[in-house]
């Protein structure tokens, strides 16, 4: 079984836009009306046909992360956002429960309270079935006004995400700093941002069993992994595979053969996640291949991989890192 | 011959460190005075025994990245302070002329006037000898509050670049936000938000000439080429080597063998400077290779390169790139 630990919503009907933008235009609008077969049309045309025809079987979908929008600071819009956004998936979850888990949006805000998240948190995985969340740790959208992920201002969330089993994928929204382009600057720069101060903190020491997914092949992170190592030693902190790495797992999301097998080499398997991101960041085909740059299953299976890694890399790791999905 | 294209004074002695302390508390302190001793002493143990441990041959020297401080707003403050690491690194070319080659700080503030920039980048290339400078596009430290580097704000800067035949080096300084640690995150977000600001934008269509290094191998973006060829195909921007790979040049301080292998095999032999950073980041022993984590002499010579693309890579890029080299 191939399990891809981060698929996005990114195919929604329009209905669903419509309500953002009245939402945005200060209306309160109710959730938008969308048949089922509207929802199948947007999957099948695009996410399970994909899932399919690259042999995955089972997505990890979370609605699309650039449209969060954190950074809009009325916590109202927030919970209404989230809410919409995460049912949105469950209609999903429920229609092919065999091939999509939820992993839930949360109405963040910058600096807002955790508390609204909790309470979206709690709702998403006890009564619609979800199995993880996104966590931004940039809610201002390229501003960078929150504290550290290490931070306590980040503990409440921490103790329901420990309670409930489930992990959080590291992932920003939308950029509106124009120095960082959202899926070529943005992305990476949080997922290198806090591998760095996971390093620099102890989090893990006060919740060791909290598990992080950093997304995009961990942004900067594995072609450094030589920095890494010795800013830790500098800054003595300890070993990174007896200290971060014990909670924190790199998905595949990097679109060529180098950067995999670079991945791969370099990071335990243990610690790694099939993923593809798609519909994401990067849809077309690569004219030197010939096949599309997000299909990562390719380029796992061109690995020199041995097939208990890979069997770990594509289902078993995933299995222990979101337990909910049994 | 082997040109190391990025290095820092990092070992200055204290009287200069007295000198900025001064500064910053309101002082107008005249330049530390220094001896040629104290000078050849903190050089000789350092940079340049390593230099010489590592069978480098010829660094290209600028003041401590992080010490550049241009967050401190105060014109005055940055102009005195600019001059005077740029005094000190060339007290060190005087003395070592073989050895090292300057390239300067410039006294950049938050969303400051170019002017003071272009005039201290005009006295270190005419009146110093110096080759090139180091270009911070976030002078805020941290808070990322100026232009993109393809906005017009720059150009001024760019057209003495130009006029002048010296390239830049992307380099941020110190970070004051606490989500980015500044050899952990700051410096590499950097390189990698430039690298893509230069895909979004059309800058060297302007500036055909103009040449920006950017550092600690790019960032994330060798790593991540795949998603940047599919990015800038998404964004239908031109191809990237018959676009930015025609202006921007990477150097190989990646801290291990899978790093610099990737970077070899991903990158066009051309685009890539050798260079160590040291005495930087990393300062330490890699406990599994017996060796610096920085000498990252070993790691070129360890990979498979055709002789005419390591020359290329150890000094014929470099001496392009910095025609005042010459």
């Amino acid at each position: 079984m191939v399990i891809d630990c981060h698929g996005h919503y990114t195919t929604t009907p329009p209905e669903h836009d419509a309500f953002r933008t009245a939402q945005l235009a200060g209306e309160t609008p109710p959730p938008a009306a969308i048949s089922d077969d509207a929802i199948r049309e947007s999957i099948e045309t695009n996410q399970l046909r994909l899932l399919r025809e690259r042999g995955g079987d089972l997505m990890i979908f979370s609605p699309r992360a650039s449209g969060m929008g954190h950074h809009v600071t009325d916590p109202a819009v927030a919970r209404a956002w989230a809410r919409a956004c995460n049912d949105l998936v469950h209609r999903v979850t429920g229609l092919y429960p065999q091939h999509f888990a939820g992993a839930c949006q949360l109405p963040q805000t910058p600096d807002g309270s955790q508390d609204d998240s909790i309470a979206e948190l709690r709702r998403c995985v006890t009564e619609l079935g979800f199995v993880g969340c996104n966590l931004n740790p940039d809610p201002s959208g390229g501003y960078w006004t929150s504290k550290p992920m290490t931070d306590p201002y980040w503990y409440p969330l921490y103790e329901a995400m420990v309670e409930l089993d489930v992990p959080g994928m590291i992932h920003v929204s939308s950029s509106g700093n124009p120095n960082f382009h959202a899926l070529g600057a943005h992305y990476l720069n949080a997922d290198t941002s806090v591998f760095m101060q996971l390093i620099e903190g102890d989090l893990f020491a006060r919740f060791p069993t909290l598990r992080f997914v950093i997304p995009h092949g961990g942004g900067a992170v594995p072609y450094h992994w030589g920095r890494y190592r010795g800013l830790a030693d500098r800054l003595r902190r300890p070993q990174l595979n007896e200290h971060v790495m014990r909670n924190v797992f790199f998905d595949t999301c990097v679109y060529h053969q180098a950067g995999i097998d670079l991945l791969l080499q370099v990071i335990d398997a243990d610690n790694i996640l099939f993923a593809s991101e798609m519909l994401g960041a990067v849809r077309g085909v690569d004219p030197e291949t010939g096949f599309h740059w997000d299909d990562t299953k390719r380029y796992v299976d061109h690995a020199a991989l041995s097939e208990a890694d890979r069997r770990k890399i594509l289902e078993l790791n995933a299995r222990r890192v979101y337990p909910r999905l049994a």
